[in-house]
């Protein structure tokens, strides 16, 4: 695949929904792929222009039906995978046993779970496709760069939990936070909740407003108890809200830590900025100054801030992404360069839109 | 001044700023007040149709510079002082001086500190009006509305005090969440930032973002240490931070707490709302029913709700109100009221506008 | 109905979108008035305050079906109709036919057209309540104040409509502007486009954009072209686009005319403020100075602004409304109070909250 | 400057306004370009970063004052001059006097009117540098291509102009319509008003409203009139209204025309169809299909839309732009490509960031 010239051959499967359209802005200027396949059920038999208007002045495959899907004939290189939660796991299994050497995105938290038993308390039934479920890597690319290389099927991490993450698990690796006494207070925009039309997303009943939701028991939570668990070799449970914020795009976490062996907020700043000295989607920003979502919105970028908490010991960490980009769409494209072996930065390089 | 029929004369001074319009808004259909002064320095020969179009059906005063203002002349039954601080304390010390008859509610920061030592270090300078600093009672109504009946000088709390202590004070009076264990993240709207005309303030550097500001060091802290120490009957700090939504009005604290004593969140519940259960402007949810700021927006009300976290022993705590009407001008017409033996609600009893 | 202390029982019939919500806001506090009955089919057996949060402090009755509806038994003095088209001809019919003391208003479009060709073309099918139709006052309260006194059904107008015929009428019947030569371009907030869950209205779709949209085509034409004709004593068509703003309430309509007989846009402004001089809800600002909707917002006040084109002979007007309240339900309770002789301004006189 | 591997030293005056940072945005990843200077007066001495916290992961220049600049060592390919009016007109005279192999692609108004008189009477005083005046290529690349590419000052056109002549040009160049009954009524984003800190812009003050502003008087209208006027090949005035949407950027313009010679509006399509079949940034849809700001947000393109209006013989055009792009900085940078001998797309070919 990594030959100069050649382009591999890509399908988005669930191109109606935002996802997917942030796959293919960011796939239609990726210099090595040609997207060669669409689906979207109900709109089947239309152009993406109808679904998407800013598509219309490119060229693009037809919207398809996943049903009538030839996954051998395809020859995908790579799907990545946009679906509602639950049809994934079967259109994942089915597409990986017909056409075994296409390789797999997943942007749903279908795979995220290592743990069968996990996976079905959060989510109310069994796995329907459990050795998958094991085989799959998980996809914060930062932390799984090289397991991510070798994989063949990539769960990309959720919005909320990858601004977590990864503000968070340089600290618990080095042992540096109490892991007993975390508190994320998340935010995001509108598109994290999706293309459903559901009264509470209608504009006006959004806009011109800010609420928690979810409080004490939202699913992302499942996820970063696996993951933060693992960085700190120990059980971490943490208490997190999210929140939705009148904008199209960004999650800010707002994170309250404590250092552990007397680490000081600079202490957690310097272990932070050399955790990602050399990442070029992480960036974090001079002590005490703290990230906006805007400035990162249409971006691949994670920027992190610290600054000290008034109360001795404590510290205030900030993250920022854009949900769709380094939250969805822009870390799957990151994980697809990996597993294809090109650049990691390729095609997800664009600067934020700002204003 | 409660008689039937007489109208109270009221001046508000610093008309140009949002709480100044907010208070013009309420003051104008309120039916026992009449506005007879209106300043604004820099506008001053203006009509206040001129610096807010909204009012230009009704007849008002025009706006004057406070210089000229002949106090005693005026006769004024009470102003309220909307202006910045530190311009605040010198006029209203003169005010006060010149007219003895006039109340004052001072929606600036200058009288909330009652400590003259807490003021000095917070704002940098001895205060310029120590005899009413000691006088100045604090002005949240549901606490302290018997000192307030009496009282010459209120010093209306601050947007995000307000919200948090409306949340807290309850508990702490009980004993019933750790004093040391209070992380408190609030939100607001853009409009508590004032009318001023600052770059960071423009629409476009606004809107479609989000992010946190005066982490560690917001000044608002040391009202709520103030406060929060009274209700617990020994120091408290807590975790304060305040972040920016791209809305005009609203804030949304979401506090997280321990209970004591094995006090449950349910437990949190009950108590904050028998705590409220006659007063008109603060409504708690049932439990698990966590407020959102647009169903309280042009209102005097605030909204609380209590969650479970999943952690034992631990409940989030949401309240949300409007922070020009129950956050400023609102609790500062319910606190004339209060001051002019009118009915707590006349004037401010809106329901929400929403959507 | 008029004795001082009696309060007329009122009822909302489709209390779950926008305009019912809006009635109930004006009328819980109208202090004539009791609401009686609050109907919802898809909600029936909930309280309102599942349905809009923000009535959560206040005592309403529970949602009902309008299928079980007493009508007889109810006795209600008014009805206010907010239902969809179509279903609303039905519903009055029957209430109407049962319960022939009780007066309605109606917000839909279904009872606007009086010419029963007119609307079997705009709605492609006849009228299911022909007699109806025809005893119909149409609700345009500054025009037709004598005959909705009397009236026992009133169409109340439509947001876009209401909006520019305020600016345009006393120009027609003047014949002081060309009525072939008519543009207006106007545009609206979201709540125009009601509650319910599309796609389309979801606030990543309108947020950050704009759009026109039922170019050339949009219904609300028939009622501009009916009331346009009867004012100019002829047949007036024209030219209309509806836009979408990304804000919740407020209508502008920029209109462009050219003046009739060397009248200059000078004139044309006497002519209107002459128009509306002791009108308690339209306000015509100084010449050359224009409306912002913001000014207007949930109040049920009209602006209207005229400057000159830098076109001989051609004025642009401006008018600015917030059209949930007196573009709809605010001009519903205006049209009650008629109707029941009450104060026309009796519990829809809030001063516009801005910001 | 056109060899294969060489990159232009490029200069941007004026890199602390929005156009400044747009341009900054699409030059960092224009592959041929290199940014040698930033000046911006006022933060001189500072890191881009601390202007515009989304370019803190690049390496860029420090902003420097334009006095202290050596042209002549500098030895830029090319200067954005992206300062106020006024200023611009000395700093380019100078500019180009000391470096005469720089080009300049000018995004003030300055260089925009050939005509000196006109100069004069739209902005009060006499041209600061007439010779200039005179040199100056019009910038709408799609109309002025050929000149563009020998130029060594290129005026690059308005925002609301490029809007509207996109749509008009190749149909008043056609004398397909009545270039005497034209209406345009524009609707802008905030970036359209820059970044200067003023009470108007405010979010409180934009936020959730809508208003039209320049009523009869925009200094634009000489842009168009002298344009539209060569397009004509006779003197051509149109109504042109601005106004501005809560909305960070896109420009629509709803233009109103008359067919001549009847012609329809799918005559007017098609003539527009074909004037733009091979442009790479003009994209005109299906005929009655109107385009959307947000399709076109962050990207180079215009999308065009003609519709029939009701009465015969009218058409509805509607184009969408983003205000900073094409409107202003990619069309710059696409001048730029134009004037150096690059590809025209090269760098400005971002897919639209929606939603």
């Amino acid at each position: 695949m990594s030959a100069q010239n050649t382009k591999a051959k890509i399908g988005i499967l669930g191109a109606s929904g935002y996802t997917g359209a942030e796959l293919a802005r960011l796939l239609i200027r990726h210099p090595r792929v040609e997207i060669a396949l669409l689906t979207a059920d109900r709109r089947a038999g239309k152009p993406m222009a109808d679904v998407f208007p800013q598509f219309a002045p490119y060229v693009l495959p037809t919207l398809t039906a996943i049903e009538g899907a030839d996954w051998q004939a395809l020859a995908l290189d790579l799907a990545f995978c946009a679906l509602p939660h639950g049809t994934t796991q079967k259109v994942v299994a089915d597409l990986m046993a017909r056409a075994p050497a296409t390789k797999v995105v997943d942007l749903s938290a279908d795979f995220r779970l290592a743990d069968p038993t996990s996976y079905a308390r959060w989510y109310g039934h069994e796995h329907f496709a459990p050795a998958l479920q094991k085989e799959a890597v998980y996809g914060l690319t930062e932390v799984y760069r090289q397991k991510i290389k070798a994989a063949r099927l990539v769960a990309n991490p959720g919005c909320y939990t990858t601004c977590a993450q990864l503000a968070l698990i340089p600290l618990l690796k080095a042992k540096a936070i109490d892991p007993d006494e975390i508190v994320i207070d998340a935010k995001s925009g509108m598109t994290g909740a999706g293309r459903a039309a559901k009264e509470e997303m209608l504009f006006s009943e959004v806009s011109e407003g800010f609420h928690a939701y979810g409080v004490g028991h939202h699913r992302h939570m499942s996820e970063l108890d696996q993951e933060f668990s693992l960085a700190a070799g120990r059980e971490v449970i943490v208490s997190f809200t999210p929140h939705l914020v009148p904008m199209n795009r960004g999650i800010l976490s707002t994170i309250y830590v404590r250092g552990l062996d007397k680490a000081s907020p600079e202490d957690l700043h310097v272990l932070l900025a050399k955790a990602y000295a050399s990442e070029p989607f992480v960036h974090v920003l001079p002590f005490r100054t703290m990230p906006q979502t805007r400035h990162v919105r249409g971006s691949n970028m994670t920027f992190v801030g610290v600054a000290a908490d008034r109360i001795d010991g404590r510290a205030i960490i900030c993250s920022a992404l854009d949900n769709l980009t380094k939250g969805a769409s822009g870390q799957a494209v990151q994980n697809m360069n990996v597993m294809l072996g090109y650049p990691e930065t390729m095609g997800i390089d664009q600067v934020a839109l700002f204003p």
